[in-house]
């Protein structure tokens, strides 16, 4: 489970062509990636002349006064973004899509990702006299756009890209063309589906379901698609490399209902609850999730175990985002706004709490301790996923390696931290096994975050954390 | 499922005695009770002297501007209020608590419920001169209240009450006294609880579980409780009259970890679900719930027909309340907008997708379109109450009897209008002797909505469906 | 001058019969009054069988969220009101018009004015069993009105308000008829007007000029009119009593193009100057005003002393009225805020400066030593009223007694504070004799707020100030 | 006179260095300059390491929820920015000051003026791989700036300004300068404070008076001030020009008890009416202005021609700024909302109506029928400036050419229009001899918008027309 005070950076980006509703196809689309990224949205829409465009802070419903801004942008082709923030300094500057003029006209871009060399990319543009109004990894592509002597958009686009490396599934929307852009080892999804004549570009498959949209394949790693009134045409722009799809769509991400990487989630999610009841099976009378995103994982588990799943907690939706901070003396109350335990669910039961990760453990910790209070004899929790140990530089805004409490604990430590009988995480063999097991095949997985393995040395570690995606 | 168009008047009420911080437990007790009301939310809070309150439109978040309007309110004894709203006229004059001078200083009302015999009793109060600001019950026992001729508050309150009929869970606070009443028939539940020195009365427990408040027991039908520096004293100044509590709290309202009538409602869904398997087997692979308010009937229904409960339909709960409605274009993507089918675990199952309930059926209709057309190769309704047919006069804003899609249809027909494999209802009779079995014994049971048998005749029937909770 | 720390209870009232957009114009007209009120507007319109209303806080133009509210208000008859607010507790609660139902229906009435015997009617009320929602006057008169046995409205409102003493122009809105009503004594004003085969009723004429109504007359002392589908009649239902014209309309309150108690505001002011120059000569090279509201007078006192009139404060119209407080240290810049002195005019020469009052006198003090700091060589006051001595009962809030800086304070002294060379009021006699010279004939003035001649002795002078207008 | 509905392009900004209340002044000093800016304001501040900034939509008041937002931008010097929109398309993003990161660190910047050669720069820019995020004229500076090879700031600044051409008084932040330039023209005022130990610049003294800072002198036309922790250095970075002074301030722009270009600017609007009265004596028994802005010019008038000043005309000050349109049967009201007519002093008199200055005329055609319409007997209309005819290419938004009722119809023609039964326009030598004779020795005035003698000759006009100051 991720807690609330360890919100981490990871967008969702749509794109579309070829419908005269296209504004409101793509308010629709990023409404079902809201969950990829709920401080600001953004998109931008082109009529074949010009683009005009809609940021503002907030959930999409709100960011755009309920559909009412949507009305106003007219044209068929268009992109959007959902931004996840990192700081608490965020504000609508850094909102996507980021949108500029240049000499071949004006230019949007929406990205999902981290760049690893932007640190050094940035100090050389400056040098020769660029200026920069954000931190954003997009503001540095769109320069490096600029400065290419390529003849053509999607040429200039490839030539910028080759010059960062990092993490990045990205759309792009001149006044005539649509592009979307995925690194060469995939880090990140990108799906490419069909409204009638319409194309679309989508972060995750659950962006097609609302509007209907059929899905076609993924763009695949180091893939260029471009999308103009001729039509659709692929490019490989980039050297090859090892794919390293980030495994943590599958175990949090992710829709449920979604695909991404070729694969529905949902499967994957209950796949490793499975595994994670064989490597840590327990004797206990009840399975329950922490709500909502454990719950598939949690109902393999019980499948896989024989132990009876049950709803023992309840998770208050209404809960604001931008509740105000009890005082001190209220502070034990914080949990319990969130999560409701059901007493005659958990009283007298020995109870298995299954979560998909920990990042602090503070409001797992918490969660035990209601649990407890609500009268389970035993409470054993059992996590769907690997410890985490190491950054991610790639896009997932994880706390720094002193705040990842498996970065420096073992695991008998954390089971006391959080007061639990017994803990188990999923293994990283075993997750990977089922990743190749269950996953389209060629597809290799990104495992840095647990095991130290990182695909793509980051040039400045320190320095990636204080950018933005 | 009650459908968003068919939204339901029923309220939650809140009191407390004793505690410095009556304003934020108010708060809390609220928020834990959002979801019987979320239209508007009001706090009136007594030092001792003076009663000061603060009502607002909408969450109880936003009505209190995230918490902060509560730190103007000073005393130690509060009520509050959520309201949910029938009309579209809703407006800021009609959110509770009602506060008014009489001539015994201040008075603050909070209601939950009913009142069958209104229009005489506004008639004739207009004729002796009385003038109303709003059509809410609460106003006319405030009349009552302040035209009797009693010598103490509850002495006057008791009088008001004894001149209305219907349902009503209420509570008032004076300068100096906290005074909660329960209709005869015990229709719409109220608890009694303590945290520390404190008294505490709430529609339902959770709203004690929130603040660790400890659960006393409920208050009596036709009791009155009156909580002041002297203590609490409980009088009896009704007649006695048969228990006639709604069973739909079981069915609906009570939020699953909350003890309503003296149990927990949690334990009569399951109950509730494994009957329906009893009375409606089926030949199916596996067991889905219309999230959330029917998961716990689903889990229910698993168990008894051994068969596999899954999440099949995940539920966005990003949409906000106020969405633009799409165009006429877009309407088919309503009901996306907020279920997610898991086509992962629909394709080519045998589905039997649990609700809780119909009203009219429209958004069923659709649900059983997006199983299908996720892959399911059966759909098969299984409502875990019986149907309703019949209007609520005790403060459950049901539809006219046109639009209850059971009252002039029978089951068969409803099937075909759902595009379902088959339906099957909850019986009344099984209904009933679950609530026997497992409810706190003495407990009787209101089902006029579904068998049309009255505990009280309302005065005007047509008449009641204006008039506001 | 009133400074903003002062401000003072006045309304205004604004009724049409017969024009399809009585509610557009309703808005015009309160827009036009917007002087007499800047805390709350509201409006009630009825199309014949239906009352509907709309209330909120702010400027006209706010409240109505510029005139879109206005479009749902359907009818041809309207009443509206703009509210001071005399305390900083208020409310949208205390807007009017005040609206109830009582036996005949709906009732809404919107209220100038300050009753005087409020406050046994009140407690008698109370005995009786009523109960109150408010403060305000307006609900004391609507209970009358319940109460009375009179057969049909007019004769009910009549019954009432003879119950009543003190100050009043009141206007009634039922289902079909539009009601006004001025007591015996005139204190505040009341203007009929013709717009095509409309009729209105307005505070002042500037509400009828705003949409070209006509002016017919002024509603008399003690004149009920009542205008429904039959026309316009008259009624004269109270004892006749001496007249008594609140003066400080014609000194401040009414809009210098606006026509009240049968005559131009502006007029008087430019007397009152005259009057001033000819009591209290000076030798000065210029004369300036006080702007916005001094500036007739300072030019009737140029005009007669033959003094040069200048613009020598520009006022900053853009001030916010929630402008946050500047802290300690930024206390001096509070008055540099609102006005600024013209170097230019002021340098080295001898002004006079014109106000319409004193108050307390803190913003005058400041007033000086701008005007000195910007190089005036003398500086002399002028005011064009005599001092204000007495607190005022009939509708206006100036300050209890002991802050009114004449009412315990000498000329001398005053002028001593104000830092002023000299210090000249206009004195009571010349007052008089000017409101008796250019006013309507047979119009005779209040004057108790300088004299303490009281026309209608209060019941309760404390209780009195807390009672809204 | 402006009408509403033919705003101008016109800025105001501020700047101080070595106030720990930097933000705080800043905020006081935009607040005295509203007038010149009602679109947006902003400011950024430095704590000497890092700029922080705020920018928001609406006055100023608003634009900083009425000062809250100050206080959370700490440090010891600031800029900030006005803004006045040509476009209905304003946003945000065009507010300023404009900030960027380039190779020297953070640097802010507001401008007041308008760059003549953009187009051209706009062009090679992006050839050579710029890229732009808004139309403004400062992101073209700082572009110049990041490419500059100079070896400090202030070289920097001076080399990227001889790159353009046109009007501007522009300010500039870094982490530890202020920095403040003047065109070599002075088209646009900007003068020079001191508070303490404190350095302030602002387009008009009224900047200065507000927080009681002490004008030291005018910023020279084609000078450059450095203000550091060194003190205060100027410099002469351009070839000198001939002065070019905007008339137009002194005519309408600044406030009239501002500095500007030396001079207060009330004087010369006295002289001007005086001057205006010789060219266009008249046979009239009143003179009155259109308030505010024509007040001083119309006293002037009165002096030179000895006929008597009045209020005709009463402004209102609640006109919000959004009103909504009254629909078309209420077209005639709109002037009616803004001003109201006095009848007692208009009435059988032949009125003198002076106004500043004529774009399309709408509004004063208007006028003339209300005056006349309250009863006056002859309205001679009197405009204290000549008739304009071009349009302004350093930094004033007026209608392009085809809409200044000037540029294609003859006086007479005007009056014709008007409905006036004569028409004077101050000459345009009388004009530039007033100038001359009273402003400060040496300076030059711009008389383009009347005369078509522009200094500059812009690179493209109706280009010009499409970027914003």
């Amino acid at each position: 489970m991720w807690e609330d005070d360890e919100i981490r950076e990871e967008c969702g980006v749509f794109g579309v062509y070829g419908d005269p509703a296209a504004a409101r196809l793509t308010f629709l689309g990023l409404y079902a990636l809201q969950h990829r990224g709920q401080e600001s949205s953004g998109m931008a829409v082109s009529d074949g002349h010009h683009i005009a465009s809609h940021r503002a802070m907030g959930l999409v419903s709100e960011a755009y006064d309920h559909g009412e801004r949507v009305n106003d942008l007219e044209g068929h082709m268009a992109i959007g973004h959902n931004r996840y923030s990192t700081t608490g300094t965020s504000n609508v500057d850094n909102a996507q899509p980021f949108m500029v003029n240049f000499k071949r006209g004006q230019l949007a871009t929406a990205h999902n990702g981290n760049f690893t060399n932007t640190g050094a990319l940035h100090l050389s543009m400056e040098e020769t006299g660029s200026i920069f109004r954000t931190s954003s990894d997009s503001e540095i592509v769109l320069h490096l756009i600029a400065r290419s002597n390529e003849s053509d958009l999607p040429g200039m686009i490839a030539d910028a890209l080759r010059q960062v490396e990092g993490a990045y599934s990205i759309v792009f929307l001149s006044d005539s063309q649509l592009i979307g852009v995925r690194d060469p080892r995939g880090f990140r999804p990108l799906c490419l589906g069909r409204l009638g004549d319409a194309h679309v570009l989508a972060s995750e498959t659950c962006a097609f379901d609302i509007m209907k949209a059929e899905y076609v394949r993924e763009v695949k790693p180091g893939e260029m698609v471009v999308i103009d009134e001729e039509g659709i045409r692929s490019f490989f722009p980039f050297e090859e490399a090892e794919p390293a799809a980030c495994i943590f769509e599958y175990i949090y991400f992710a829709r449920p209902d979604s695909k991404v990487f070729g694969e529905n989630s949902d499967k994957f999610r209950r796949r490793f609850g499975r595994q994670l009841a064989e490597e840590h099976p327990v004797d206990a009378d009840i399975v329950i999730a922490v709500p909502d995103s454990a719950t598939t994982a949690a109902l393999g588990y019980s499948e896989q175990s024989g132990i009876r799943f049950e709803i023992g907690l309840i998770r208050n939706h209404y809960v604001g985002r931008s509740f105000i901070d009890p005082d001190q003396s209220m502070r034990e109350f914080t949990v319990r706004l969130k999560y409701n335990p059901v007493q005659g669910v958990l009283r007298n039961r020995r109870v298995v709490l299954v979560d998909d990760s920990i990042v602090r453990g503070t409001t797992l910790n918490q969660l035990v301790r209601l649990i407890r209070g609500a009268g389970a004899s035993e409470v054993h929790v059992r996590i769907s996923s690997p410890p985490i140990r190491h950054p991610c530089y790639y896009g997932i805004d994880m706390q720094s390696r002193g705040e990842l409490i498996a970065s420096q604990t073992r695991v008998e430590e954390i089971r006391q931290y959080l007061g639990a009988d017994s803990l188990g995480y999923l293994s990283i063999e075993g997750m990977v096994k089922t990743g190749k097991e269950y996953g389209k095949p060629g597809v290799g997985y990104c495992t840095a975050c647990f095991s130290g393995d990182y695909p793509v040395i980051p040039e400045d570690s320190l320095n990636k954390l204080m950018l933005e995606s």
